[in-house]
């Protein structure tokens, strides 16, 4: 057994230390957040390598060598003793490589790393396995969370495997009862508050403070060592090669954050030798961070969101100084990408048998942009991540196929016909001459079907 | 390497042989199902254990081996080569233990395999992997389905990776949009015909017989086989330790029938030393089978199913003289559930984080009745498997935990609260008191939230 001296957590503005059973978000003296520090060896990285290879052979047996976020337990939470953990398992996501997207984004050696293959359907349940698993062992009474989407799926899934009561503080004027569906399926008690999602997240915070309710913000240390896992796992399917550039969908920029801190890490133990380039692709009707880093980043602007991809709108980004730092320190690139291109990236994806979720589609379209402006080059190899599970948002999708406004490019709509054998042989022919819609290279849209 | 002899496809009732490139789904002599029929060689169950052990390792690597399906290769589909294989890769399916709906069937020693973590959502991903593969093998210019649910879905997603065009009939008047949302994005070309389902069937076997559209049934004999490794996978799983009892979901028998192929199969190799019993637990409103099996199967009734359960909404199952071979082999049972029974078992298994479809549930409350029966002892090994993610059917959780008819036992609605500290602590306190609403004993709805 490697020595299991747990972490400590720094402020990252005044640098004060506590200890990893502190409760909080934030230091307590100047309010910053808490970057979870371990203590790195460079001398272990093979053996690193080695016990992570041993462990994927508990996958199909579960628990927690067979979880694809603590089978880096090293490098996560060294000191959560097995029976401590909170997993489903998670993680273990596929690579995959598909040929029609990759003619798309005109990259051969594209590769997805799908995130909606994790249990509860998002990349969420990497961070909250790790965040619930501590919030039980400091002995929290009640995990909380201010959100209706995937934050609130994959918090209630988690506290409910861990025994703990979960409570999710929703806004009234914002509740769509659909985006609730998991998060009442799992149990969580779901709190509708007057006002907006300020007054909410303020109630939030008195509960936090007051009734020993943990708050599990995206910024919180433990959700990101969680999230870091991604990386790790998708090095690790690469044999520890590092790939040139890693696409993210960035919104709150809490996985650009992740990834800084997972690529700095395993840079640093020596498991790759040399940084891949994160390229952080946000939608433009919710571009702060793009904007900022047009400036050299001399800016925080704040937008008023608005986007189709719901889980990426974000006006005011949460994780903001950690997000400079992963890109400066992998020489990143921050860009945006109109709504048309997202979605249009999106029904790519879908149509190549994997889907996704709208926010998710962003990194493809990012990976386009780049190659065609010739920041990323043809012969590169290219990581994109993919948040979410295409049945996370099954509307946009109906929207998209059968809207009767402008019909969008690549769409496939229903098609109604007489019970005879020729309109299926005519249905079919129509079909292959309109196959190659997506592979088109303008975006206008597109009259056919 | 093994020698992959490949499979021959033999006709269920006159006995008559096929090769398995033969392309249709019935006997052209006498129009019985075709089972595929492998080569076993009992002296070969420690190589095969080993090997099927090795390749756990290539799960996270992707490709064939890393499939829960093609892992089983000498026993799915042995002569199919590498190259040709069409995989996500699916399968690599939890076996998860929870304590809560352990308790509330009252057996100590439950496991819920979880089908619902395939790709596309649905254990019918592992047969379409095999029949597309197939398919495609054969030279097929297109395949088909009737349906507008998970196996339609499957269908499009597997024939968008292996690039032939994938053919949905649907019946004009029974069209769900947001049923059809996956089927739509992955590029299926669907067609609405005018009538009932039976005209589209009728008109879906027209364009087999004549436009070398190959119909994907769920009698095909490659989607059997592809099925066949949710079993395979369980019992590797278990250390091939056979379990007392598989409770499966039952409505078109397509599960039951491979099970029971399975298990033949497994034990006459000696992967495993007995039979599990099989219980297929069908909806009260859907149950043609658990009344057949009342009357030793001296019946064959066809019933107007109606049950929330859409997913085993099935009148006159399609493989019914399969599934009673599985059942007698295994000394098994059939039974049926209320709507009522079926959606409290939801709840729990939904509450414990895990969350299913619909459908998946009877399986767990099918073994709540065998218990109590005293059927099922409290020592036994069970395993239930779930078929379907909860993201399948967000209406049924949505009206369960909201709908303003009966409260249902368990249901979870929003709360609407003050926004202030002390609403937020009475809420926490009368959720405590109700959180054990699911470990009750008797079905009555329940007035309390």
């Amino acid at each position: 057994m490697m020595e299991a001296p747990g972490i400590t957590l720094r402020c990252e503005d005044c640098r004060r230390a506590f200890d990893e059973m502190y409760p909080g978000d934030f230091c307590e003296a100047c309010g910053g957040l808490l970057n979870a520090e371990l203590v790195l060896d460079p001398s272990s990285a093979a053996t690193l390598r080695g016990r992570f290879a041993e462990r994927l052979r508990d996958i199909v047996r579960g628990g927690a060598d067979g979880s694809g976020v603590w089978r880096y337990r090293e490098l996560v939470l060294p000191s959560a003793a097995r029976d401590e953990i909170v997993t489903h398992p998670e993680g273990n996501t596929p690579l995959l490589s598909r040929a029609s997207v990759s003619a798309w984004v005109n990259v051969d050696g594209l590769l997805l790393k799908h995130e909606g293959h994790n249990p509860t359907g998002s990349f969420k349940d990497r961070g909250m396995t790790v965040a619930v698993t501590q919030a039980r062992r400091a002995g929290a009474a009640a995990v909380a969370c201010a959100s209706t989407g995937n934050t609130s799926a994959s918090l209630a899934s988690y506290a409910a495997h861990a025994g703990i009561p979960a409570v999710v503080f929703v806004p009234a004027g914002y509740v769509a009862m659909g985006k609730l569906a998991q998060t009442l399926a799992y149990g969580a008690l779901t709190l509708v508050v007057p006002g907006n999602f300020d007054d909410c997240l303020a109630l939030a915070r008195r509960a936090a403070a007051e009734l020993d309710v943990r708050l599990l913000n995206s910024v919180n240390p433990f959700r990101v060592e969680g999230q870091k896992t991604i990386a790790f796992e998708m090095l690790q399917q690469l044999d520890w090669r590092a790939p040139d550039w890693i696409a993210l969908p960035a919104g709150n920029l809490g996985n650009t954050s992740a990834f800084g801190k997972a690529l700095r890490e395993a840079r640093a133990l020596g498991l790759i030798d040399r940084m891949p380039r994160i390229a952080a692709v946000q939608a433009e009707g919710a571009a702060p961070f793009a904007r900022s880093f047009a400036g050299d980043f001399a800016e925080r602007p704040v937008v008023v969101p608005d986007t189709v991809a719901s889980a990426i709108r974000i006006g005011a980004p949460a994780s903001w100084a950690r997000a400079i730092g992963a890109i400066r320190d992998t020489n990143g690139i921050v860009l945006s990408v109109s709504d048309a291109e997202l979605l249009e990236a999106k029904a790519c994806i879908d149509a190549s048998g994997v889907g996704c979720e709208p926010a998710s589609a962003a990194s493809v379209a990012g990976i386009r942009s780049l190659r065609r402006r010739g920041v990323i080059g043809a012969g590169d190899t290219v990581v994109a991540v993919l948040t979410g599970h295409l049945l996370k948002d099954p509307e946009v999708v109906i929207e998209y196929h059968s809207g009767t406004a402008s019909r969008r490019r690549g769409a496939n709509p229903p098609v109604e016909i007489e019970a005879t054998i020729g309109a299926v042989r005519d249905a079919l022919k129509r079909r292959s001459l309109n196959r190659d819609a997506l592979r088109g290279d303008d975006l206008a849209p597109d009259a056919g079907a």
